[in-house]
């Protein structure tokens, strides 16, 4: 028989080559974290099941998640997103620290998807939340996923963030088009898959939800916008034709302003960008939202995405808590800096040394040589078994190894130890006491 | 109603305190096993439940692992251990890469146990495996055992790495007192068990199982073998009296010797010690096997484990491919440093700067400063709002910060900052732009 070698369906093995690209993500996402003075935390693998449910879309809970009831009765899950997590972390100790809170993790999640480009079931995800500090908070977490796509050596010719304001969306789909509830979350869908159908379509569907020939118009000029400036003219036009009074209208719009005001004051004017289609789903947002996408047309995706929400903490039984987080997928961002030329490469590791005995009466000699180096914090390798130089070049030329050092009989008699070095092509003969 | 804010059952929220500590563990593992060229890898969180049927002992299958069928209709677990995913995955590679084939990896694992101290249902392990090396790799294994211990600041006097062969301890039991599978697998158990249960009835529990008077003062004898030394007079005395010929003892017997012989060539005779106790019960093991224990009378128990195996890719029909490795529990390992005082304090994060704006005009000049420092490779937090002294002095204190800036109405004038130095209690006016 033989069991299969492959692992489960849309998970992956990292061996070396991209343990190594995962580690030097990882290790950018949480040096710009720090920088930025976020603190590093992590939750449970499994949550229960309660806990999504009682935040989450319902598509995430019925379809995508991977729940289980466990040995003792209880109905849990592998967590599918750390926000949950986090607010109920949250939720332990809000009142002793000092807020904001500001807190980064890179969880690995799981989700029942169908693999495919830029999604698989297991993949990581980069989490960064702020907690108590309003829009204050929105413009940093924006800044600093600007600053970690930058410290992968990406600009704004490469990726861009697409701004809205949940504020704003449910102002022009609760305030002007006024439609009950499941139309309106039908909107809020619709708009999610603008991107992914042909405009004609679009349009009947719009048609279709609405009902309404006249609201039809306004949500057809809502998805049009370009640029904030944009919606004064959308706010006028469709304020003065309306009978009723303009709910805080105000209210609902300056936040966007505000933001990218801010943004541009950061220096952040070339990579930001209001886009009306970025709603961010039936998700919790309440606030800012955003997504930053690929401008690559190759792989035209996001990479990342979040927002402000209120009230997570509430499920908890606790005070409201204003937050502001971002998610950027392992995957999505592996797939960018491919796509840019922005990865090194992380095929081979870099070994510095390799020590070889040329004569058995000298292993212990090369063993005492190895652990010398290591102690001096060299990576070295030792050959085990004597061997000839010829395989032990072959070895180290495929190993990537940069110094080799033989020891033989004439070495070891002198204490000394014969090192080739293989990047600048010398060899020098090195008292073992010296080194 | 109110959700629950505790981790599920066995499982723990990491908040940044315990972050960090983990961090600081994980770096040293990764540090020290590149230190010696060993390469990281991880492999899928789920694997199919056949990978570990095929491979571990029933208990672990039966009784403590986390599976489920998924919603394609196949039996999945959460890993339980690492070593099959390893093995799968090696199963893949063997043929191409250069021998040995060193790895590491730091998986979180799940098993379905009782929570109890250096016991969690969720849970970290080091994993270290060289493949194709032999003997050599078992001596590598422990003294890159020893170094990460080391590396901690441990030494002889808080742990001992406790070794024995399990073609030693086969000679024994199926050489020597040869009773049927099932007993011998008993026998296995009891030694396991032995240090957990009073000696009278241990010696109740032997009789039981062998059920004849001389096979039981064999095993008495051999679970008192102090040193390797032992062994010899206890070889002689047995098969001197027994009629039955000798089948291969030196053979069984040679490796311990050598194994102590190259440890204390590498300057391990103070960490090393034989135990006959140590068999890794119904494991996979085929060679040297060992268990490093924690010295101190407050937590005597195992911080790690592991062994030779010869025969892990036979299940994916490749040829048999010998190797070495250790698994590390991280619960126990940070209980044994704990012990013995040897963990850094991790409670607070270390922040170099504050900005702090005390006018609105100089949020922008403060944001731009907070960008500066932090492009410069400072940790650096933004001050949000403008506020009084006071209230940042306070803040400062509870976040950890070395150095505020201030920018009040004055410095925005001059273009200036006022640095204070909390740590040395100095103060300085600096150019913005000499920083």
């Amino acid at each position: 028989m033989g069991l299969t070698k492959s692992p489960y369906r849309g998970t992956r093995d990292f061996f070396p080559k991209e343990m190594r690209t995962r580690q030097y993500i990882f290790k950018k996402m949480e040096e710009v974290s720090e920088l930025y003075g976020y603190e590093p935390y992590d939750g449970p693998l499994l949550e229960e099941v309660e806990l999504y449910r009682a935040k989450s879309g319902e598509e995430l809970i019925n379809e995508q998640i991977y729940s289980f009831t466990d040995r003792g009765n209880r109905e849990v899950a592998i967590r599918p997103e750390m926000t949950p997590s986090l607010a109920r972390m949250v939720a332990q100790i809000h009142r002793e620290v000092p807020k904001p809170i500001r807190m980064f993790s890179i969880p690995n999640l799981m989700r029942y998807e169908k693999p495919q480009r830029g999604r698989l079931r297991e993949f990581w995800q980069y989490n960064a939340d702020i907690f108590g500090a309003g829009q204050f908070g929105e413009a940093e977490i924006i800044q600093m996923a600007v600053s970690l796509l930058r410290s992968f050596g990406a600009t704004h010719e490469h990726f861009e963030v697409l701004i809205n304001d949940r504020r704003f969306v449910d102002l022009v789909f609760e305030g002007l088009i006024s439609l009950d509830d499941v139309s309106t979350k039908k909107l809020y869908k619709l708009v999610d898959a603008k991107n992914k159908m042909p405009s004609d379509k679009f349009s009947s569907e719009v048609k279709n939800i609405t009902n309404d020939e006249a609201k039809a118009v306004i949500f057809e000029r809502f998805v049009q916008l370009n640029t904030i400036d944009d919606i004064k003219s959308f706010i006028a036009d469709f304020y003065h034709s309306k009978t009723a009074a303009p709910v805080s209208v105000n209210d609902n719009v300056a936040p966007l302003y505000s933001i990218f005001k801010t943004l541009e004051d950061l220096g952040l004017g070339d990579y930001v960008k209001f886009d009306p289609s970025i709603v961010r789903g039936l998700d919790y947002y309440t606030g800012i939202v955003f997504e930053i996408f690929d401008k690559s047309p190759e792989n035209r995706r996001a990479i990342a995405g979040g927002g402000s929400y209120a009230n997570l903490l509430q499920i908890f039984n606790e005070p409201s808590l204003e937050g502001v987080g971002i998610g950027l997928g392992e995957v999505p961002l592996t797939d960018f800096l491919t796509t840019h030329h922005l990865l090194p490469d992380f095929s081979k590791a870099k070994l510095e040394y390799l020590v070889a005995y040329l004569v058995p009466e000298a292993e212990k000699c090369a063993s005492e040589l190895a652990s010398k180096l290591r102690s001096k914090n060299h990576k070295t390798e030792l050959f085990f078994g004597e061997a000839k130089p010829k395989k032990i070049f072959s070895y180290s030329e495929k190993k990537n190894i940069s110094k080799i050092c033989f020891i033989g009989e004439e070495e070891l008699k002198n204490n000394e130890v014969r090192i080739k070095d293989l990047i600048n092509k010398t060899e020098s003969i090195v008292k073992i006491k010296d080194i």
